[in-house]
């Protein structure tokens, strides 16, 4: 349909009555005055007076790390009352500094949760280094881009991290990588290549074709942002292939041998295979050799997810539970998991870099589209191995904390980690009120409560009435200790149990912490199973 | 093909020798000597060690800030002479942070590129605040991951950033928004929604259906992103149809509606058209309200790539260069941009925030996906608006910056920006040796080198030869501006013509240093043009 003389008429005028805004706005002065406008405003304030602003703002960091130990984990103020703490119309006009910290350290930094906290042990959130955090300070004053060339500092040193990376997994030294924001990106990356790559037609270009017969395996124990990547992709969830976890967790060799088989009698085209080192649900690793080998033998994309387990390798005991993982295409981490960067920090790296390149640039796509990069030098241009173009310096938090603990003591702190997870397992076993829900991998335990008499003295009713009180009650514990704020596990559901899940990822945890954060999740339990028993059984 | 009992056998001797290693790791030491070997180590260090790196830190911030007038922009070594600089094995063994904060300030502070120097006019890349920077450095110590229910401080403190955001631009207030790390992950949230309500049909599911016929408008001078993320998105950029652009350099209204007929007359299936405020070439704005129309007609999404023109609606005078941007289905904005925010800080906003959540949810997909995520509370689960889970504090760079300066002081340096590109214009087009390219849009001035004497005393040769040799000249003063390091600007192509590009989004540049530039210029041409003219003509 094209436009009719009275829609091009109208558009004309709308043209019109633009131009003559911008006529307004941009050209309406008098060139002459156009110099006496600009009076030079800047947002610089004095050296002195930023000194101030630094060492106010590291007063209030070293008071927070001080008192991580004896604040309570959660503030009290629920999302509704910290909205209303900060709601204030738009600012309209400036204050000082001074103030602005102040109201800082009162509303924000007194409500933090804290992560950091020794008996802080929910999801998979590592407590930050401290030099981690000046290094963000650093970085975001220097304000790098490390997209654009000429940025030979910033690029050199994530090139240097990125190497450090590769060593510590014992991957490919001429793997390409990238720092992206953290797991989801770096999985969109690897799974954005991994379909490019395999596709056997140029899908960039053309799109997803016709029959859009690409099914991609993972276990059931898979991380949510695989579906999500899935999704985004334009490959659709129903064409994921949910392989079968054995008892331990671990994705079944033999249910992926025979999911594939299917699909290629079908004429489905199988192309990738994500295995994870280290789901966050369990802390299983997948058997990882078993996969390489049923991917070279299809000739599958090879991707292993490995944002929580990934940095396992650095500690030499643990190091062998990753072994096969060097045979991977694509290979996703987390520095802000077990590397104790602060957020954000992720990882994804490549085998063979050209194929990084090939699936991201922007090159041929358009005659505009390298007229803002014209390359003057040869520096890696990190844009086109990955989704940003404006990207900012996150090697420098993980340089600085590589460089000031030094991988040994970093191994140590892991193994450390899955230590306290096997003895907080043992405490549980030896605990008649409480149940291990598997033997642990890596630093993650989960259990449940379940109350001495319960099985002795409701053996008259159904298995499935008990089970559900279970659930009921493990639910209330959770909550009972959001509410009691001294210790935090997270949860999850496995096999229909609701159960309460320990991830150990938490370099200032100690012996005493596990044991206390036991005692205070057994006191809130009694205290719950009182209050609630009677009204399900 | 089912695998053979071979197969299965070694597979499972595979899970055996696995197990063997698990057992070994982590069972091998006798329960008692567990206690034992946990020496509860942690990466913490004394606090006043703490206050004195972060003491130091600040001192390293003030002397960039204090220096940054004066320092050359740009560091003198190349990248491979930073990589041999940086180079090291990976670290063993634990240093002191006073001796990694040194090497911090001689190896990375001393090789920054001056992005923040008032005379670094290059790409779009914006000076951050101070405060800002050590937002950043209390948001890394809170480590806060604004994705976990339970963060109630850090979800509210975005709330009310993206709130602010929705009213400096006029949009609608019960929009939904994230933030992100940048336009191009913000370009590609939004495309994601658009296909995914536009598709007729599940597509999160199954995928891209069939004939593949989705097809989606942006101009020629859309930014890069945007065909990356139709690669991503499976839609291919043969789906990307190229809307001409006027002498402006803005959407063709008409091209658009031609090319929308066409599609549908073959029976495609148009689905968005992208609207850029502000292009990066050139600060072009696309005729939002005509393209607005257009969308409403055709049933449409409206998205506006508004990365660096958006925050223009700061300044009340040129607030109505965006009029229709309140139309828009979807916004990609960069506070790392025109709000001064240092890296990363990109947002998005839809305007029905339900189909963020019904894009981007991962509750239905399959039984594992929400387990991970007991909702105890009734937060808001940024999760569920985006692509990422584990999601750093951006909102308190933003947060503090807003209101240490306030929107005014906001809006007369956004606007100090325009006048200064127009008083850039203006001393270009008065020069003799200098020729503008079009007039200014928003704060990007193109421009390029035409020697005096040029076209008169080379008037017998072809005007080819001539316009060749100005493309070399100009590429010269390019190269030589980044050897000199008192001044930078970039550069682009249009109509075949190499050109310099001037971006003001500097809070420090003056009067003066628009002078400075163009005579730092004027003085280089002279010599390239001295130094190659006779080679080529």
């Amino acid at each position: 349909m094209i436009p009719s003389h009275a829609e091009y008429k109208k558009d004309i005028s709308y043209y019109n009555i633009f131009h003559e805004i911008m006529r307004k706005t941009m050209k309406n002065e008098k060139t002459s005055n156009l110099r006496d406008m600009i009076l030079d405003e800047t947002f610089d304030i004095e050296p002195d007076e930023i000194r101030k602003i630094g060492y106010h703002t590291t007063d209030l960091i070293v008071d927070y790390f001080k008192n991580i130990h004896t604040r309570p984990i959660l503030p009290e103020k629920t999302l509704e009352q910290m909205r209303e703490l900060l709601n204030e119309p738009l600012p309209q006009i400036e204050q000082t500094p001074r103030v602005v910290l102040d109201e800082c350290k009162k509303k924000i930094i007194e409500n933090a949760v804290l992560v950091g906290h020794p008996r802080f042990l929910g999801w998979i959130l590592a407590s930050g280094t401290a030099i981690g955090a000046f290094a963000d300070g650093i970085a975001s004053a220097l304000n790098q881009n490390v997209a654009i060339s000429g940025v030979g500092m910033a690029t050199a040193t994530e090139m240097l991290v990125i190497d450090w990376i590769k060593e510590i997994l014992g991957y490919d030294s001429k793997a390409g990588g990238i720092l992206v924001s953290g797991g989801s990106i770096a999985n969109l990356i690897s799974l954005t290549i991994a379909r490019n790559v395999k596709a056997q037609y140029d899908i960039a270009t053309h799109g997803i074709k016709q029959d859009n017969n690409m099914v991609i395996y993972a276990s059931e124990e898979v991380h949510m942002c695989i579906p999500k990547a899935v999704n985004i992709l334009g490959i659709g969830t129903n064409n994921i292939r949910w392989i079968k976890v054995n008892d331990n967790y671990r994705l079944d060799i033999l249910d992926l041998e025979f999911k594939i088989a299917e699909d290629k009698k079908k004429g489905k085209h199988p192309f990738a295979v994500v295995a994870t080192a280290g789901t966050v649900n369990t802390g299983a690793i997948d058997p990882l050799e078993s996969i390489a080998d049923v991917c070279q033998k299809h000739n599958l994309w090879f991707h292993v997810d490995a944002a929580y387990g990934g940095f396992a390798a650095l500690s030499p005991k643990l190091k062998p539970l990753l072994n096969g993982i060097s045979r991977a295409d694509s290979i996703a981490l987390d520095p802000h998991k077990w590397l104790f960067i602060p957020f954000e920090a992720g990882c994804v790296l490549v085998k063979n870099p050209f194929f990084m390149t090939q699936t991201f640039t922007t090159k041929t796509d358009y005659i505009h589209a390298d007229s803002t990069k014209i390359p003057l030098s040869d520096d890696v241009d990190y844009s086109e191995y990955g989704i940003q173009l404006s990207r900012g310096f996150r090697a420098l938090k993980i340089w600085m904390s590589l460089k000031q603990y030094g991988v040994e003591k970093y191994g140590r702190i892991i193994e450390q980690n899955t230590n306290l997870a096997r003895y907080m397992a043992e405490l549980i076993e030896e605990s008649p009120d409480f149940n291990i829900m598997f033997p642990v991998n890596l630093s993650i335990v989960c259990f449940r409560y379940v109350p001495k008499d319960i099985n002795k003295k409701y053996k008259s009713r159904q298995k499935k009435k008990i089970e559900e009180y279970l659930n009921h009650l493990n639910k209330a514990i959770v909550q009972a200790l959001r509410a009691d704020r001294r210790a935090y596990v997270s949860s999850t559901i496995l096999e229909d149990k609701f159960v309460l899940r320990a991830c150990i990822v938490n370099h200032r945890t100690t012996k005493k912490d596990i044991v206390d954060i036991i005692g205070i999740i057994r006191e809130l339990a009694i205290t719950e199973d009182d209050a609630i028993r009677n009204k399900f059984l």
